[in-house]
């Protein structure tokens, strides 16, 4: 492995996001035969101490405390961005100006402007460029995709999606900057929602045309944060505004000709991380869930359902691990990420989803939030 | 049991829903106490040779070829309506008028004028009379109303309703009765929308007070049916168009505060009778699929999901079967219907479903159509 | 139907079975195109009251104190015998002799000896005679059992039969008769056991051969009931001892060389009725669970089970009833059971499971109590 | 973090179990506060240039080709033993004769006799060792553990474990290393059956005191392997002898009182890893099978069981990692054990389960090959 070009690796971020990103590119070598081997370059963070100790943690050679320093390094040609939705824009649009291959947590921007300046950037870049949307490295969703591809699913009908979770069902949970728009775009909407609606594209291979909405915010008011990393975090006595969705339904068209319908909500009392995809067709059909992550639910249209358990060594990815029966679990999808985007990056390839996908996501959103303050109205994506 | 009094039925229909009303008439009696036994007087039909059949098979004492002479007979106390929608407002309402009990099948009506006029008949009328909306029935369902009437779901979030089946996927599936508007009203909108509505607003104890709604119809031509009692069918060469929906999809506004969806289609492929309801509330959940219908799924809102097989003597009507375990079928569920019919009769209480809460069920629907008539436009269910 | 000839039924017993077998004579006529029609003409109980009650709400024309005077009249050409095991060999060797046609409840008896008797009585009679392994005739258990036919599975390896229940966990719960080996012959391992082991031979078609097992009384004594009709009792403060096994587990070989595990007990905490099937050939699997009993579980050896809900009209029995996905119930099974005998009786082809068969039956439990007296030693069955 | 000592680790062997111990050793720092930091000093290999091949991608500092070097080296203090069963015994001795740790793996060895030669070795040494039952580090183990001790189960009824794959069904499949009794010791049972029996025990803190067996080989000829590394593997023409078990089944007593079934079989088409363990106690229950490694199924004895999801920050290693219902896979199950180590070789401590743990499974399974030997009479499993 020693006679193969490496490549510099610089994250932004190491909250949850930053924290599964870099088992990603600790252990993508050891399962894949990688064309680029990646090194885990620079960390960076505004808080020096806590930069250095998470760069010690998950493996970081150095550190920065500002991404504007880490963007312009020579031994980083892979920028890797995990901060929440508000500075993607800047820094990945400054990291293709510098040349830098990036790649960008998801949604792709809190606004569609800043998401269209990002395409433009992309497309005039050197660098390749994706965001993140994990979930499509799910084996079982890749391999749904598949069957969709080989058209064992034929016509699309109907999809219903759906993203169910209960972190914030307590109205004591504290008003975290996932629950504040300036910071995080959108709530539910543009945390999970984003996720189905790439997933249901992504799946069908169609796009979602137009929807109709309608969000909700259960608690209007939280206890102010004394924030930390990750998604935990301790309330004070004050309290503050709840300023984003707390579940998003939305039902749309499909340019296929089929119906979906969409639910992003976090509170959904014990369920955990429902990431759920049913899509029907005229000659079968596929049910996912992510709870059960290592499952697909496949019907050829008869009295039956199968329950697949990708782990076979022809399904997408699982060759690469253990042997049949032994699951993968979340952190998968985003080595199977990185080892697509190295792949990509080696060959001279587009990886997707692109920023312009990431785009076609956020117009989708802000479709919804059109139609939801229009009294639901049907409202057509633009494209 | 010779001592009891006896209340003579007279059932109009015998296809899918005569016989299996007819099986809850025969064997009610056997399994639960009841204050009336009923006695399975007349069957009405248009043909003779055909009705006569029935009677036989299924066990009804003498036929008529005319509803109205059987309304009129003085051996017939109780009429249940087990025909299409088309014909349930006029049976009814001279039902009630001859002073008789009624029970009619679902939905109420074709249109919410019909229905209307089927609740200002009902309210003056001396007879009880009951929509057979049987999924509440279920003893599952009825324990899930049970714990939200007990607080154990606390407020309702957000309900997702579902019916999902899959009979006419087949584009060559002829245009039987239920496809065409004059006789069926509606599609799937009417035929298994209506029991999720009333199954949402039944469990829930609230409303749905407004709708956005989009319908499709996949396959606008059909081969022209050789109609026959029950579902089945076969098809001649000539086409005719198809004037329901295949599936109709609703977000909407329940009365207590929370979201809901709804999905009603019959090209689930795969899907055969998947009646299902997932409810989130603040303090714990729901879940219930029609395709297991002896388990109910509970959460007290931490990291779990019960599954409790209703078959325990102290849940909803599975004390009068078997012991625990030995689970419940389709049938069972009109079983209880009547002996809840005659224990009302009998003691002079309005049953439920009413024909009110049937007219209610009709006016969501009315909302939905005029919702997906006017480009999803959010449209308040009128009270 | 009215020139179709008509067969009286006569019953003795109307607990739990009784209950059973009532509503399958009453039902399967409405149901299945019978070439015989029965009459529900006699049941039989030794208190006069409490049998004509009964009579009276099963359905029953008339009653008689004493079995033997049901089994000499003239009205009477089955006998469906639903007593305790102690008392089937007498009733039934004296119905075979009178020229009856019998079905018994299973275990066919409580010993070998009285088996065999009632397999020579059988052998020698003008009548008919069926064992009442009810699980036979649940729908997904027969489609099994066609897949085995057919091919599918391929030469057998492996059974894993269950029967897990936990109603007398208590500790106080009464020492009703199922507990006396007197009454009962055995305890989980006749009742339920017996039901495992005839399933797994009808599945595979093939014998156990030979066992090896372990038996146990986890609760040694229990309070004396004071028994009532079912299986509830209520228990009094004086104990005395149970005299047969909570639980039997024995493993063992089939005729074709396969392994065979089969689990019978009283103790599975939370477990109602999961009788369980699970079997594994050269070429594909099978597993059934009767707490889902609307479900075969199907592999052809990939990676993937698919479920079939059993209600499609191809599927054995499913037809007769009502479209795919509206499940049946347990007492289902015994209307197709009812129905299967009728048919047997009107054609004269020999119905099974034949008294042989349940003497078969008989004999392997009969090896299992040899086995666990003699140091789990591996018992051969006799032929 | 840099303050922290740290601790060289060599491991012998780079096959399926190397590739996930290095997983192990490479992840673990990254998410569990350590007192010791693990650097993965050498890799042993016979072949230089695979060894060499394998540590590059592995992540391993230097290479051996003979594990007595490795275990020479002064910058090794703990041996990681993932070779096959016939050469443990004298790795571990050696090892620990020169002062180092020994994590070992499953089974302990290929006999009772280099088992307790193991454990007289540990039992006088200064390095800690630890035999690697890995499945006692599934969270959803350690939690159905908790909660036998924590005394919601009650005493212990039944256990049903089984460990169900099927990776050897065509016969067609060639004689691999773990199909020959010189090097695997044992067939399923030795391989499979062992993690059952251990994980049984570790569950219920019982023994198993005796059992009573039946094995069998389906496939006794195979094609001869052109072996590689891991499992797969091509045959040739020629054929040799599969001289160990296809499938073992036995059944046994705890030394609660309790009665045990176990079944290990690569026979059961269709089941990949499916590890299971079901188990029935006087006041609850608990079931699991590592097909869907992250739900414990939990009765408390009424009518439900609840499907955990093993994800909550308070269940077992869970809140190490992500976020709930963001599941975890097979690897992690082996960073859980390697973390627990370095725990006990930090502080002192004897790590779990030790080699005397090991020898007590050989002794088991020693007893099943003996019963099975002298007609499944029930063996009392020495002490």
């Amino acid at each position: 492995m020693s006679d193969k070009t490496t490549v510099g690796v610089g994250m932004v971020g190491y909250a949850f996001m930053g924290r599964v990103h870099s088992q990603a590119w600790r252990s993508v070598g050891a399962f894949f035969d990688l064309p680029l081997v990646p090194r885990m370059a620079v960390l960076a963070g505004r808080s020096k101490e806590r930069t250095e100790a998470a760069a010690a943690q998950l493996g970081w050679a150095d550190v920065e405390t500002d991404w504007r320093e880490l963007v312009r390094r020579d031994d980083v040609q892979i920028v890797d961005i995990c901060t929440p939705g508000d500075s993607h824009a800047e820094i990945a649009i400054a990291a293709l100006q510098a040349g830098k291959h990036v790649i960008c947590e998801k949604p792709l921007a809190n606004t569609v402007a800043e998401a269209e300046a990002m395409v433009a950037a992309a497309a005039g870049a050197a660098g390749k460029s994706m965001v993140a949307f994990n979930y499509r490295r799910v084996p079982a969703v890749a391999l749904a995709r598949r069957y969709v591809e080989d058209g064992r699913i034929g016509e699309i009908r109907h999809v219903r999606a759906a993203y169910l979770q209960d972190w914030i069902v307590d109205p004591e949970f504290p008003l975290v900057w996932r629950l504040q728009k300036d910071k995080a775009g959108a709530g539910a909407l543009g945390d999970i929602g984003s996720h189905i609606v790439d997933a249901a594209q992504f799946i069908t291979g169609e796009l979602v045309v137009g929807v109709s909405a309608l969000t909700e915010t259960f608690i209007k008011e939280r206890p102010l944060a004394e924030e930390s990393a990750g998604l935990a975090a301790t309330g004070s006595a004050t309290k503050g505004p709840v300023t984003v969705d707390d579940a998003a339904l939305f039902i749309g068209r499909l340019s296929g000709g089929g119906l979906a319908s969409f639910e992003a909500t976090r509170f959904a009392n014990g369920r955990k991380n429902a990431m759920r995809m049913e899509i029907f067709g005229s000659r079968g059909s596929l049910a996912f869930d992510f709870e059960a992550m290592n499952e697909l639910w496949v019907s050829s249209g008869g009295g039956g359902f199968e329950r697949i358990l990708v782990t076979e060594p022809d399904h997408p990815y699982a060759g690469a691990w253990w042997p049949p029966g032994h699951g993968l679990g979340y952190e998968h999808t985003f080595t199977h990420e990185v080892r697509d985007f190295l792949e990509a990056v080696a060959t001279g390839a587009d990886p997707t989803p692109s920023f312009a996908d990431g785009l076609r996501v956020q117009r989708v959103l802000a479709a919804v939030e059109q139609s939801a303050a229009e009294d639901s109205r049907y409202t057509n994506v633009e494209d």
